[in-house]
């Protein structure tokens, strides 16, 4: 019987494993978008144990936990160590053919060399073996980066951040860049106006000026993007709905402004223009600063309000959004082509109905400066698994560029997911691989098509953000 | 020349065939959701000919003539048997990749033991075979479920039915459960005011009760869910457009019912207010009961108004819906989860473009306690053919608990859809087998895949309905 | 080293290469909808060179050159041919697994029996093979034509055309039928009442009489519409965002068409109002003469407007837009139909999410009265490329009748664009090859799987069309 995580996993063509093994398999990995949290680096945390480093953040677990029928206290409750990752090992067996089932069994594999598959059976043998291994030299934070030859992270993080914790980072250097990367969305989150009094008030302390104004807050939110700048920062990530590109004036703007931060909701139509011009604003400021600007979005949030309540957000019931995008989205990025000042872009869309509509749109907003300006991210989130990353690529491919694409991101929490880059490039090798083997790629063009590969799993992440 | 339904149909790998004949092949049938009639089982009818049993009632045959260019007399009209049954074998041919050619031939095989392939040339013969066998014992409707082994079956009733057909067939048993399944759409259905008072001055009478308010409504309604309990239904159904989750307050919905029931119709607003109101209600109900409750959504019906005219509804003029769901969906589970009266859920949706908004919406709503409570049903009308199934299982897989599934539905009018249960358990296997030889799945983990099958086919519905 | 291009590429199973090469390899292509200039054909042009034929209209090309990196200058600019072609030549390897790799290589191969791949290695040999080829006999317009085995070609015509090319191509035969086709889009365009105004007086001086009215415009149409069936069309062709099927009345039309004609701009619901007429209304003239109605839907067009300025429409800056259709397409058709004035319909979608609902739809109105009356057409523009072929062609069969298909037509500006007929059909028989070798299409029935790659490819077309 042969192992299940072995050399030519997912690999299931001649050409994929000599595309893999020659091409792919050895090269750095460039992180350029993930939610690890910069003072665990710094510190250089370890783990007290395999629940802490797996079970005590996954909202990708927690759901699968919930859906087979583990009760809440095994799962974001306080039950022992033991017991959570127990109901975990119960759980993994249910998980076959979700992405959970492959990254346990290569995270278990690369992590700590563990052959064997999860279940009840071998459930106390493998806690105790983690364990044992956490507690060693090279399963600190920091040991986990380099044992998977990390090139660069790029963390997500608030304009009002001090970025302290990546300045200890850079003072201490272990072989990895740690960017920070500028998301703003509190900065044009209105819905809620005492909340967001609160942080335009922080984000006057950031920025060392008094906001009274829409015009002053821009300022300030300059004042911090060139702060982010200084530390390394070439990257913005913005979570949106959908797109939002009503026409406005300044003047209505200002109103809107005011209008909330005296304590009054705005109503729907204020809310477009504010998000309208909150998101030019922005998306100004990265092409001025040469950054790429991310968007990541369909997403609705935080679903289950009585978890919401007794847990808070990020519990694991966010779900797909199904809006429209794509009249908004081209009106977007034309007012920005046309004023000069289209950052480099990469999208990502949760509901997969939008994939088509989205790449083409990107496209239209190419415009010879930079090969690859507009890019359509790697599958995300709930997409982030083999049948998403397939179709991602196909459809970039048959819609665009595939050779120009910047590739995968963790886009996580945990300092063990890198295994995806590792199960990102296998699956782009077999997909390219078929294409030789039923002649619909040429095998006279070896040279190119290995070029595309390595390409594609560093070198375009490398040339496009040129950290 | 091989058959071309033989043993190993549809599976084409090595290891599907081993898990197809020695897990799924031999388990009885639990049919959770059709529409057979239940007076024709109570009556144990027989079927005068095969375009009796085929073509009397098969609305996907019906729109399959049509676009053969087959002339109404002989899809919905008035042509002699034989001379229907010749087009059917005319057309035939020409469903060739539709599901139509499938079901046809292993309805043929499987009922008939008739192995030729229809068309032109082999009609009158199997026509007369057919016939022939259909007027001997085991060819009624009863014959025709022991034949296919099934172990329960749940037909689709209006609140208003007495189920004496239920009670009949409970009191005379052949082998086979047949319970009624509560399906309360014209409960809400205020659309036409003048239908909607008909049919509540029927439910007060079944209920035996004045209704005089949306509240009285109510309770006959609470009073016929108990009625229907005592006949054994563990199962709601409900036909919508989209999810309704609107605000209201008590006294605007019975403002509104007073105003449909003195044959006024509602508008927009009103009737997104009546219907979020109707569905919370009646989802209520079904979570105090512990049944499971179903939602099909995405139909737009009866859409060829002159065949409506001179014919009626289910013409096989209905097609698929594009409206969202994601924000009311969400709104209307909250709403139930934070009131505690969250019954088990299945969900199908006609759209596939809605499939991973859908599953990603009803997983945030597993609470962990009941394994798979939230589930996604198997491919729904359009969607119940090769690719649909491989569609669901395969979105499914990726953001959610394959091994939950609880599987396959006829969602039928005839007596001989219970093949479809095969066709779907070929499918299942050949999906299966194709991951264990690809290495996506564990050779070392056969049993677990091995129940994985047999809880798909059978066990999880056993467990998660509970007859 | 094989040839990229060879007897049997993309035709990865036996029974499709000898589905391919026995059945539709050597058939004539009926080309019933392309954008050639009829000019062209009757003054039987020549090409300065491979940049003039390939570089100088296809938007396909631009978008990937500018997402290569490549200036403008390069694209649509003033840079010499050579330079253009060898900025392609450099963007060629970069659309490997985008259809642009496959027809160039095609292509090249077929037009000049080219085997090499183009790159910045081969571009200047195959730079002049093919212009040394251009300026041959065998290679003007009628002379491609001929190459390529074309029986029939229709374009794509404006009502006040006055079609003197057709004609003059008509007067001197060369084996090929080219005939327009009748494209009203501007006759409801009144988004821009001044462009409109122009518009309809010229269709008046098309029309020989005056337009005062709406009833006059409807009028002038019929004139036209005769115009164009005397000169053999018998196609036309809407290009729609979505449908549109609004209540109105008569006057109501007649006041908007005043209003736009006195330079007013309409708002949204006129606007509505106005499209749902005038798609009606031209609607009732196909069906009246007898003709197919052809409706492309689905595009946002000409998004970026610094492009939109500096060079005009069609510069390969439109995409998929994301609207609903299934209310309004259903109500559109169903009053042509309760009207009995339903023309025989081909509907083409761009955006993929719709695929499923549009075919649904369509196949609501098959009526009985011709075989295949309800169409939904070959991938289009984003989607005609193999997954996008593959996915209509899997989703027509199993919600459609696929042996019923009308099939390929190449949408195309260029001469050699017809090797998209080759591409589409061996796709087509790989499709069904791989069907027959996994025993879901039965092996016995060889003749009739025969047969329908035949009809597939030539004979429905023919047919259905009856040119």
């Amino acid at each position: 019987m042969s192992r299940f995580i072995h050399d030519d996993f997912m690999l299931t063509n001649e050409a994929a494993r000599s595309l893999y093994h020659e091409n792919a398999e050895g090269l750095p990995i460039i992180d350029y978008h993930c939610h690890l949290n910069p003072q665990q680096i710094a510190e250089d945390i370890r783990f007290r144990d395999i629940s802490d480093l797996w079970l005590s953040g996954d909202h990708y677990k927690w759901r699968a936990l919930r859906a087979n029928g583990v009760a809440e206290k095994y799962v974001t409750g306080d039950a022992p160590a033991w017991e959570k990752f127990e109901k975990w090992a119960e759980t993994v067996p249910y998980t076959m053919r979700n992405p959970l089932y492959h990254w346990t069994h290569i995270e278990l594999m690369r992590t700590f060399g563990i052959e064997k598959t999860l279940s009840p059976a071998t459930a106390r043998e493998i806690f105790e073996e983690c364990n044992s291994m956490l507690a060693q030299p090279g399963f600190s934070a920091k040991g986990l980066i380099r044992k998977f030859n990390v090139e660069a992270i790029c963390t997500t993080d608030d304009p009002v951040d001090d970025l302290r914790w990546h300045k200890k980072i850079a003072e201490e250097p272990f072989g990895t860049k740690v960017l920070p990367t500028w998301r703003p969305d509190k900065a044009i989150a209105i819905e809620n106006p005492a909340a967001y009094k609160d942080y335009v008030e922080k984000l006057g302390e950031a920025a060392d000026m008094e906001i009274r104004t829409y015009s002053d807050m821009v300022e300030a939110l300059r004042k911090r993007h060139l702060y982010f700048e200084m530390a390394g920062c070439r990257l913005s990530d913005h979570g949106l709905d959908t797109f939002h590109a009503a026409d406005y004036t300044e003047s209505e703007i200002e109103a809107i402004f005011s209008k909330v931060m005296s304590g009054q909701a705005p109503d729907a139509e204020e809310l477009e223009k504010f998000r309208s011009a909150g998101l030019h604003d922005l998306a100004v400021m990265d092409a001025e600063s040469g950054w790429a600007q991310q968007f990541h979005m369909g997403v609705i949030r935080n679903n289950r309000s009585s978890l919401m309540r007794s847990f808070g957000p990020d519990a694991g019931t966010d779900s797909i959004l199904d809006l429209q995008c794509a009249e908004a989205g081209n009106r977007f990025f034309d007012r920005l082509d046309s004023e000069g000042k289209l950052a480099k872009t990469i999208l990502y869309c949760l509901n997969p109905k939008d994939v088509e509509t989205v790449i083409t749109m990107a496209y239209n907003f190419n415009d010879g400066s930079i090969p690859g300006k507009m890019q359509y991210g790697s599958g995300w989130w709930f997409l982030d698994q083999e049948d998403g990353m397939r179709k991602q690529m196909n459809a970039l491919s048959v819609l665009g560029l595939l050779p120009r694409f910047v590739g995968m991101l963790t886009d996580s929490r945990s300092f063990v997911s890198y295994t995806r880059h590792e199960y990102f490039r296998r699956i782009l090798c077999d997909l390219i691989g078929a294409d030789i083997e039923n002649g619909k790629l040429p095998s006279g063009e070896m040279e190119r098509i290995s070029q595309m590969v390595k390409d594609i799993s560093y070198y375009n992440a490398k040339n496009y953000f040129n950290f």
